[in-house]
């Protein structure tokens, strides 16, 4: 076995002699130098205590691996998770530096002093909240440091799952010709759909432009954010029970009863076509939209896309459930939120 | 075109003379023959008047499918999402008779007097809630007629989604020795796990019984789930900060703070492992556990299991979800209730 380099525990830090420097850094790049010692975290004290590369003294008696655990999960705030992350990367060739969300990676094969670090890793518990504004601060953060961004969820059996976080742009090939339409057809609203009863306007509205479901071979039902958006763009009238036509702020207000979260949704609907993209129901994959860039009759969707509001707050459980369905028909799981305009995070399951 | 049998509107029913039980009663099994004439529910005439089989009259004049479809929307509830189900099952090959959650179905090939029905069909929203309660009671009521239940549920866009509903009794083949321990052996709690510090307690219990997971060579994590159970078996004590040996009440009043719903959890995770199944985690399919009949090193699990409230209410985008990604990879979805004992009804999606 090699010399066991002696080190103190010192609160949050653990201090290592000038020997450490060549012994530690110059050959594993742990710790960091000041004034001719070596200044170590507690998360790289433990993980070179259980590989019994230095020993650990607190009060002039050494530390053994369970009291150290014990010491540091007390004085680091997710120290076990960080922890679990960290030995994981280190074990898969990965240098890493410390920094307030988890870590700094650097490429493999690539070192600290060499190299700059290209992935920001932020550590969260499985059981963790996780506010969608913390991460688009910390989403900026990365890419205005030229990094990636991606989270290390440690499940409740410490397994770690990577999710990739990216800002996208969504644009399609689809887009709807302005004044198509110049006098608006009428349309019944029932209950939660409306139907479109003119054959031609039927045929018109789901083969140019995928709108809306055949009831039968003369007429097509829409959804009520099809509606919306139709109504909206002055190709459709609503009648509904004695009214003729619906203006937009009551079929929103009527609406809006019949789904709760009805506006947020729209907001993004309206965004998605508005851009060319062709947005239909994603209740299959439990999402709000599937979206096509462009549609064509032999065509699968690329996205799954959630509406969600700028507050909201993830669950990681109902997060890592979104991205595995995307994941598993092979489709891009991005979240929209409205803010002002509508922008758009993707968040994708990667290996690392 | 064929003749277009006369019928009148009267409330929720259209009647037919005895002319209509010969054209639609023995050649196509709709309505329900009453003193010689023909009743037809909303539904079936809705779909006879589409057909152009049917004319239907209220005080004396015509009715279009347009003012029908109205008319029946307001005094039948559901009717749009029924209408839409009744005329998928119709035109491939199902016939029907009505029930008040939906539908009877005769097999394929059979029809009414010649077959019973096999099947309840349940229609819904996919914007309705669906408390477990609910379904629980129309299960029992389907078991006890000796028919299948199935939920057919109508997304915005009016496509459908059928799941058949089961209980399930959860057995498996790799049952807990009792008191294969003898002297509990300490473990760490740490947050929001613990960690087994013996080596040979923790290659016992993860090579044997699969539990936990092994934080190196010598350690082993225990979920608080695990924790708990192995707790209670006496297997374990658990160390927190001052206390040298948590009893039960105070384990489960931590592990309630730290994860809101562990005793919920735990409750399902005991009886599926006192009944000889494998639980871990399922974070990585958003459900509280994969499931493994017998745990061999070459298996994979069987099913996904989350504990829900007995009087939970399903939102029906994420009941859609969770048995999307049960399917994807091949698992059964299960929901175990705590209701006295442990219950577990199956959700699986199917094509009918």
């Amino acid at each position: 076995m090699d010399r066991q380099i002696k080190c103190e525990l010192h609160g949050d830090m653990i201090i290592a002699g000038s020997d450490a420097v060549s012994e530690l850094y110059d050959r594993g790049f742990y710790g960091r130098k000041k004034d001719g010692v070596l200044e170590l975290s507690l998360i790289e004290g433990a993980y070179l205590l259980y590989r019994e590369k230095i020993q650990i003294f607190s009060n002039e008696t050494t530390v053994d691996f369970k009291t150290f655990f014990e010491i540091a999960s007390g004085r680091s705030e997710d120290f076990e998770l960080r922890y679990i992350v960290f030995k994981d990367l280190r074990e898969r060739g990965y240098y890493t530096k410390m920094n307030p969300i988890g870590f700094r990676v650097y490429p493999r094969g690539g070192h600290p002093g060499e190299v700059p670090a290209h992935i920001f890793i932020y550590v969260i518990s499985e059981r963790a909240q996780l506010p969608l504004k913390s991460l688009i601060h910390e989403l900026n953060k990365a890419v205005n440091a030229r990094k990636r961004l991606i989270l290390a969820i440690v499940d409740e059996e410490s397994d770690i799952t990577f999710y990739e976080i990216k800002k996208i742009a969504m644009m399609g090939k689809s887009p709807i010709e302005p004044e198509e339409v110049e006098v608006p057809m009428v349309t019944g609203l029932v209950n939660d759909r409306t139907i479109v009863w003119d054959r031609e306007m039927s045929d018109f509205l789901h083969s140019s432009y995928f709108f809306g479901r055949k009831l039968d071979e003369s007429r097509l039902q829409l959804s009520l954010v099809e509606s919306g958006y139709l109504l909206g763009k002055q190709w459709i009238r609503i009648e509904h029970k004695n009214v003729a036509s619906l203006d937009a702020d009551k079929f929103n207000e009527y609406a809006e009863g019949v789904e709760p979260g009805y506006m947020l949704k729209y907001q993004v609907y309206a965004h998605l076509r508005d851009n060319g993209l062709v947005a239909k129901t994603g209740f299959k994959f439990g999402t709000h939209f599937r979206v096509y860039k462009q549609f064509k009759s032999d065509t699968h969707s690329e996205y799954l896309v959630h509406a969600v509001m700028p507050d909201y707050i993830f669950a990681l459980p109902e997060l890592s459930r979104a991205v595995r369905i995307a994941n598993s028909v092979k489709k891009r799981m991005v979240f929209g939120y409205a803010d002002g305009g509508v922008e758009y995070v993707e968040i994708g399951w990667i290996r690392l």
